[in-house]
């Protein structure tokens, strides 16, 4: 008997949508090996040592930015992608202290304890590279079948763990476009990119953290709400910064939007193209949802743009995203 | 009518079990308003921008050590005051894009994404001052009912996510003292804690933050399991450390042990008495469940048992904990 | 040191927002010990064996209608008082076997398996007595501190585990009244109910479930979306049916709507002033989010407004409410 | 560039372990089409009408009784594949009422609500037909894929919102065999279950659900504790029961057991074989952890072995399986 197929099941797509174009991208950018054939954490394998050591030596006024947007129900997700905002549930709390002994312990002291349900995907947030697959590998081949219901065997976020940690860039894309913030659906290409840290006096080096703002969370903080903040429409990244990227030998980046690339995405073929490149085959480290307001504020204010940066994920096992707070010291 | 009292409603203790020793030191170290009616952070303000910037110059060797358990099913927790190690739902898979389309999305390409649920007391975490109340009240003399089933409006852990940046100092006690690990109800006083540190040549300064090593972890690893490490008997900090916290001006501590003070307890009229005072009354950072071991082997071939310490938790508002990643730097 | 209170403590009320109007009917309807000190049920033990053989007699064509909203993430909630529509987390999944061997499973065999997450109040659902109180008590003179961070030691949703059998009676409003669904904000009364009763041909008994539609669901249906369902604006009961519906010793009753009693609330004391005397006080059995609209459509063509009901809820220990799929057979 | 492949590949299996009595049972059983093409819901449809009608006859003491163990951190759940007991997390309380207000509403009144947690076959509960894969395929031939981890599309649990109400057989085997309980590893065949339904006195017909008790919760009971009953040895039935249910053309079957086949299972080749050919092939309903022991001893009392029985399952979306709780009614 025949019977039913997935749902879903695709159907025959033109080379018209950008099936060659990804591919294209998918195969020059690929860098499989390039760090050991062991390898689950791609890019940030261009920071060294030195570059750390040589970082520290940015921490000239112990001012501490904390890059994280609070964890909380008022969060941007809306059920796109099922994810949603961070759930907490208190397993006991001070109201139980003073009204009543709990476990043993007498009234009036007693503690609080609690529980929290995240979306690793849900607020600011490290892509693990067992995020994303293209031709059933993710990077440096592994299969992507290694990502099951039980969680990634590798390239798991836990592979981070004390990895990120170095010298990070911002750059200030409104401020340097004399805008209050990029428009939804404008893209910035690498040319951008070189212009916006030349403007503010900062040399991307191989190695670095971008850190890239292009105030669509001052957009939304302008608005007084999210909108449609979480897979709507956004500025970002285009898509042929992959070259760029590769040329400069970054080891990662992160954007204060939702999912780094422009949206509507350049090629119609999938949802979020750069990314099916970016993890799979160049194997780049990619934060999102990074609120970077306040650093861009001081940065105006000291001219200065590079900070010493500790954003190692939590070492979540088997998982593919893992939420952090970055924190950028100066 | 007269009806059922709450099951639990506390019987009259007498102070043999030492209530009154309790209650003389929750006054004696009493340190609310000395940051100001408004504070929620205690002890951590002890350290200064100037300590930053002077602890980044022990990044010597870049060498980056992170001190968190892995957050998985492995780990320590067994139902213990309805505490459970993490678990991890995948939303979507490997297997999903080896197997089919999914959300419209070609065979073969695809995307991973997850969901983690996590007692915040459950791995390596910091407490945040909510988490402990005496006399219906918490740090800084706020009242226990602002951490009700909502979460806390005061003292809860995003307080600190700019806060925990700045010089720590390893205390590893049993190579101090000869012993693969200091044994369950074995307490440690402040004479050994400072002998310790003479013997490692550490000076101990007001800012820093005390990562003492207990070697628990180490002992479980030995036996191959966990044991009862949550909630059973353990080597920690002898209640008369409180003095000895306090005078040193420390930003906070951490060990490698489930509750950091020493079990069984010292005091026999509540459970976890050190912790009653630490936190509402002196207002100290206390993180526990922290992996220390390979920074303690690293630290005794280098001879150096100070390191640049980053460490601020997840912003997860209104919770009295959080799971951190802590991040030790040479 | 005085610290700051609770925010929301509350403020002095006037009488004019219908405080002595809600205390009068919290004390006139009190019931307590009518079924002994221990009860926990309530108006369920209205019912009583015979009823329940007389019920069985309904049923007569094998007809069975479940009166249960599907739960998941197209439910109504939207986040009002932290309820949140049912969540489904898979632990392993056919996409799993037939990409590979899972859990030592061969490819192609495998199994599927999965979590749910679900608020007990966030579809078709029971209360427990536990769910509400009034001054400090719950049903039967219960200490409202019986429910804690824990759960509830008395009034738990698990009491009524063999407890909902019986006649229930389909009350069909808006057909009654001749129209597609009654507005937001139209309170029915008891002489309304009786009328319908009456007008459908059926009586109603003493321990009687009474399944009463207000067409809310319908309309949500024709709107094309639930709108604000959930916490916004509805028909109800009106406060003075629980007269009525202690005289009638029904055993209890279920609409479906949000919240059973008409929104905007007729006492503005308090949220649900109804609420705070049916459960409290009166011990009566309260459901929600019924979807009556199948089988209402089924009374109307067979002129059959009685059938034997089947509605115990899941024996959650502790909840104070809990989903169901209630039963009616005919 | 070859990669690793996915860890649990599964290695070529002689034949001597089973796998071609499984193929050949799988192939003999296949009832694929019986009831349509479109058929989600297998045996189940051997209940007719007339036999929902007939069964209520059976309803002649009002006596109700609910199988269902408490959900609840008590139950048997160890983290056997990833399963765990239900955690209920409170979303407000008493103690928050009594201690204040909370969400506006005075102090004294409040409310308490709740969230679950559930691993869907953590406690007792059916397995829906997408429970279990065969050669790529599930009951009545769908694709496995159409499980994926956005649940199922097919054969999800919900197919029974309103199926599973009829007559039930409660088959006492320890009653019958002399035995405080039937002991783990012993299985029980046709024939045995044959002789215990004359024994008892009662007829098994087509449409009837049979409750067939081992005794191993008594078991557990004795014991004061669960042991390995999730997941260990058990009593249970023969593989061979598999052509004396699909003759007699029973509805389904529920037992008091972990996994309702004896275990160590009699086939080696895969975990639960007789699960294998039951749901796939078979499309029938099973039931696990349902506790018979009341039931059981009243049966023993009366004589009689046959109930009114309603268990439909909560109507979760795309679930493989549901929490119920089971009325028998007599």
């Amino acid at each position: 008997m025949t019977r039913v197929k997935p749902s879903e099941e695709h159907e025959a797509v033109t080379d018209d949508r950008g099936e060659g174009r990804l591919r294209d991208a998918a195969e020059r950018f690929r860098d499989w090996g390039r760090w050991g054939e062991d390898d689950q954490v791609g890019t940030v394998n261009h920071i060294d040592t030195g570059d750390i050591v040589a970082a520290a030596g940015l921490i000239q006024r112990g001012a501490v930015f904390s890059l994280a947007l609070p964890f909380d129900d008022k969060g941007p997700q809306k059920g796109h992608l099922r994810r949603f905002n961070p759930m907490l549930f208190m397993l006991r709390d001070g109201d139980d202290a003073v009204a009543r002994d709990l476990m043993g312990v007498p009234r009036g002291i007693g503690a609080a304890d609690d529980v929290v349900l995240m979306a690793t995907q849900g607020g600011t947030q490290w892509d693990a590279l067992g995020h994303m697959f293209y031709d059933d590998r993710m990077w440096n081949g592994y299969d992507a079948r290694l990502v099951s219901s039980l969680g990634a065997e590798k390239n798991d976020v836990a592979q981070y763990r004390d990895r990120i940690v170095g010298r990070a860039v911002l750059l200030d894309l409104p401020r340097f476009l004399g805008l209050d913030w990029c428009e939804p659906g404008r893209a910035t290409d690498g040319a951008e990119l070189d212009a916006c840290a030349a403007a503010q006096g900062v040399e991307i080096r191989r190695g670095d953290i971008l850190l890239i703002r292009f105030g669509q969370m001052a957009q939304c903080r302008a608005a007084g709400g999210w909108g449609d903040y979480a897979g709507g429409d956004a500025p970002g990244l285009a898509f042929d910064t992959l070259a760029w990227i590769q040329e400069r030998e970054i080891a990662g980046l992160a954007t204060d939007t939702w999912g780094a690339e422009v949206r509507p995405n350049e090629i119609a073929y999938v949802n979020q193209p750069w990314h099916r490149v970016a993890l799979p085959s160049m194997g780049l480290l990619v934060g999102e949802i990074f609120d970077l307001d306040a650093l861009a504020a001081d940065c105006a204010e000291d001219g200065r743009y590079e900070v010493f940066f500790v954003a190692c994920p939590l070492p979540i096992t088997g998982a593919v995203g893992s939420p952090v707070n970055p924190i950028a010291i100066k």
